[in-house]
């Protein structure tokens, strides 16, 4: 997926909040923020989003030297998904199909998000948590299901913080003894790092690897030698979150795309409207 | 009040609107818009906003030639507002205090406006309307129409283009024979020009001039000298909207504010959260 001319303001709406959380309101804040602004000025607008979130990224962690500006972001999605993790379990079981559930678990987590734009807020999760079970779901979980009992090695890209604490959910429910989980090989906006695999327990019902990259998505060729071994010999790859999507969505491979769709770009692109969750085989899948 | 950090993504969306009303997906699109984030990124950020804002509506009316961008949307707007009138008079009517009533009504017009975040599409209207008789009300309409009853020229300032035809009501509840109805001298953005005072028939209830300024605001240095004139003499002031209230919110003239607060940033400085409707005396008022 390109960038579109809606990613702009997006863009800017990113920068803000990258030199928020990296220099709060101090003397850095306007000469970084204008840095970025003249990045995203003069920056390739054909190239897919990511790699322009990557580079502001990398420009945020050289200038202020913080090389984890979403920390502690990304702590408090962990821990509120921790907090609701045995209520929600609670709730799934009651629901009547246990394989949509799992998966509109994993995919509701895919809400917390601080790179996109109709993202919740940690605190405004519980709430909308209660409605996951009704929300228009496209796609089929029983196929996703069906290709995970077919595969032999199944590769999970994880996305975010605190949706990963819903993953394991999935991962679990998933054949055992077949799974890799994949997150990002260095931190990039609230994108899950092994530090937050670790905090999610992944490491108990999966192998655990990162992508080598900084992309907050997956372009391969920017991706470690060892986990481009593991994507070219996974037979189901399940992608978590837009970033995932974006860069994978003209991927021929058996490939299930599992995500709330958060922008208007992107679900054109699915062809569902913002708030859709979404559990679709990739249309390019051979 | 100055710009606040807050304000510079809010600039690119504006830009970006503009740049989509004025030359919709045409090949002018991207050249545009890397120009107007150039001078976001470029600009004196400890300005007003709204001098900001008046530079990218220049460039926009020079750089495409379209001299009212805006002009389809306020037609909109004005229509809408115009096709809610009879009904809302009726419900305004059936309220027990009609001068708070139809402060409220004035000020729930404010929500038509395209320059800021929290607005409201014209078609998102109607729902709204039913609600503005129950929300959170700052300051004191009593006030205002007593301040209006001594005052001996009135001098109103219009903000938007569809809030006009609801600043009519209040317009004429104010004493007959008082009130100028000041709107912008050039188009900027989705501000109300003497087309929109004339659609919503502001000259039959009160005299209709221009502030001689393209500024979403009134900065009277840039105003002309009529309607400074017409500023000083006036010993009643009431102004509309956020732009008005940035740019005049340290007058120490008799001056009230009447919005709906659409902003954190101005929220901020009035003491009154997002969606609050405001009918305040300047607090520097002497």
């Amino acid at each position: 997926m390109k960038t579109a001319f809606e990613c702009i303001p997006c863009f800017v709406r990113q920068a803000f909040e990258a030199v928020e959380m990296s220099v709060g309101n101090g003397p850095q804040r306007e000469p970084l923020m204008r840095r970025l602004l003249h990045e995203i000025t003069e920056a390739d607008w054909s190239v897919m989003p990511v790699t322009v979130a990557q580079r502001m990224q990398r420009t945020v962690r050289e200038v202020t030297g913080v090389a984890d500006p979403y920390r502690t972001l990304k702590n408090l999605m962990n821990r509120t998904a921790l907090d609701l993790l045995p209520a929600l379990t609670e709730a799934m079981r009651q629901q009547p199909d246990p394989q949509e559930a799992v998966v509109r678990l994993a995919v509701a987590g895919n809400l917390l998000d601080a790179g996109s734009k109709n993202r919740l807020e940690p605190h405004e999760l519980e709430e909308h948590l209660k409605t996951i079970w009704d929300l228009p779901l496209a796609g089929s979980p029983a196929d996703l299901f069906a290709a995970a009992q077919e595969a032999e090695r199944i590769l999970y890209l994880a996305d975010n913080a605190g949706e990963i604490v819903f993953d394991r959910l999935l991962i679990e429910a998933l054949p055992s003894g077949k799974t890799t989980v994949a997150v990002r090989g260095t931190p990039v906006i609230n994108d899950a790092t092994l530090e937050d695999a670790d905090i999610a327990g992944i490491g108990e019902v999966a192998t655990v690897i990162t992508n080598g990259s900084d992309v907050p998505g997956t372009l391969l060729e920017e991706c470690s030698y060892a986990f481009r071994q593991q994507f070219d010999q996974a037979d189901l790859i399940i992608s978590k979150g837009q970033g995932n999507y974006e860069t994978l969505s003209e991927s021929t491979r058996n490939i299930f795309f599992l995500l709330t769709v958060k922008c208007p770009v992107i679900g054109h692109d699915i062809g569902a409207p913002v708030g859709t969750m979404v559990c679709n085989r990739g249309k390019f899948a051979k």
